[in-house]
């Protein structure tokens, strides 16, 4: 059988991401040596799906965790092929942040990073281990349920609206808490998807803001009494408009910062921080890993339990063969995609 | 019997506060014929002390909340002279946020900042009412237990540390958390306070620091793992360098940023908003209101405790007479006074 492997050839600092900046390494493996020679408590897993986010692009800047010739570590999904485990049996299926190399072998409670899908989804929906149930997800569930906490008819602004976490954090806001749901995204169609799929009330389309005064005005005009949540997923102008928005007892769940990604040096952000007193508002950032694992929450069972009810609409973009990995990541920075970007291996 | 009212006189917009920006008016009142007429449910009361805080600074500038020519509201306390309300009898000692009038008919019930301090203190001790047991005392205790809410061992810095909320503040994060309490005051004096009588581990003497970086390595010096809390009381580089010093999950309580209130423009501090994502890092505003009035926390049954304890040193700077009040509040922003300033009425 022929394991693919996503490989890191060289450090990107800035810029949109390069083709040349990764390669495929195509290896021969032998499946039944492979099961035979596991040690105990461990499995033989391949990945079905790879995800493509853009919290990688932090990672492959020389000052990230990835080093150069090394294989790309991100959220996959995939099924176990054999195992010593007693928690696993063969044809179980999983999420995990791993190498992206997809016939390996890994001892379950090594990672720390894994979690079982088996009876929340099946083969023909893995993508959603990458998506609705995987990473992005729990960041939607985590800064929703964790950071936000919404009281019942509150106000939320999120930015990146059409996008994996955006387009859930909505859905859970206005499900759960009937919220008033703002969001922001790049050009006409993918607003339209937001307000027509996810059921937001609004959606801003960013690109007719020269600057955060136009886009705090534009935001001011679906929100006269301003905001009470703000989800942060792309930094700049959308940070600024949503802070000079915000309401007393304002919270601001700091996600993302899609906008920042590329660039080489560090944005500090202007912040009125005295005024952040009378008014008892909290900025914070957020990791999903607590949630996705389950330490913290009931991110499996109620997100699941709210896909099978039709409360979530799942949007995701889809690209055929590992290869395509570069162009995928790539696409992620120019706005391309709408939804969960899934790479199928 | 003579009552006395501080009145603002002019808004002033910068700079320190003037004496000509207040003054004293003294009105002849007849406490029997007050007494006879009080309506069902009122107090008459009279104020002993009154306190002089650096947030009033803002409420002075014509963006404030005080208009030329009335008298200035504050954090009092005081003691009921006669009573027609059940949940009040002569003789009770109160603390408030009033007019400073020093003999007035009060409504609790419409006040809603009236909390009664008979059974924690006698007259003697009544300037504990604006201090320990008033304003500063909860706002320290707030964001302490209801901010930062610190885990034992963990280290916490805090700013202005030889003044009213930063000294308890610290005392209880050493008390009850066994933290590593750091402090930064002005001058040699104020920290062999903050260390000897406060039991603070450090004090760092900001005037040697002459920026953020100098600041940063003198904290980095006593801290050098960094910082699990700040509790933000002054501004400009004290903040940068706590937030330059903050650990992963660390936590950053806005109290105050006293560098900041003489100015008429609003400061904005630049802050690495993205990296707050990964360390999944918190900066929170808080008021002291809901654990002064007892809606959250047990703040005067624990701090009293921990006063009869002898856990908490009281550190108050007095001013004799009213007129006394504006050369009190001056002092605030020269760093002259130690500990808490209370002006007896």
């Amino acid at each position: 059988m022929l394991s693919k492997s996503l490989i890191l050839v060289q450090n990107q600092d800035e810029g949109l991401p390069e083709s040349t900046t990764f390669r495929i390494d195509i290896n021969e493996v032998n499946i039944d040596n492979l099961k035979n020679s596991l040690l105990p408590n461990q499995l033989l897993v391949q990945l079905l799906v790879a995800s493509a986010d853009p919290y990688l692009r932090g990672q492959i800047k020389s000052t990230g965790s990835f080093k150069a010739g090394q294989v790309m570590q991100c959220f996959v999904a995939g099924k176990v092929l054999h195992s010593t485990h007693n928690d696993w049996i063969e044809g179980d299926l999983f999420g995990a942040n791993l190498p992206v190399t997809s016939i390996q072998v890994i001892s379950p409670q090594s990672t720390g990073m894994l979690w079982k899908l088996t009876s929340y989804l099946d083969e023909e929906h893995i993508s959603q281990g990458v998506g609705v149930l995987g990473m992005p997800g729990s960041t939607a569930y985590a800064g929703i349920e964790g950071i936000l906490r919404p009281n019942q008819n509150e106000t939320i602004f999120i930015s990146a609206a059409s996008g994996a976490v955006g387009g859930l954090s909505g859905m859970i806001a206005k499900h759960k808490y009937n919220c008033k749901v703002i969001g922001s995204a790049g050009g006409e169609e993918k607003c339209a998807l937001v307000t027509s799929a996810f059921k937001y009330d609004h959606c801003i389309n960013y690109k007719n803001a020269n600057n955060a005064d136009e886009l705090t005005a534009m935001l001011k005009e679906v929100a006269p009494e301003g905001i009470d949540m703000y989800f942060e997923n792309v930094g700049g102008m959308h940070f600024e408009a949503a802070m000079r928005t915000l309401r007393v007892k304002g919270r601001v769940a700091v996600c993302g910062q899609i906008a920042e990604y590329n660039k080489k040096e560090i944005t500090y952000t202007p912040v009125n921080i005295m005024g952040m007193i009378y008014t008892q508002q909290r900025i914070e950032g957020f990791l999903c890993f607590d949630w996705l694992v389950g330490k913290k929450g009931k991110f499996l069972e109620e997100m699941s339990g709210w896909l099978k009810e039709g409360l979530l609409h799942v949007q995701e973009s889809h690209y055929e063969g590992l290869e395509k990995w570069p162009e995928a990541f790539h696409d992620l920075f120019t706005g391309k995609n709408l939804g969960k970007v899934v790479v199928h291996i």
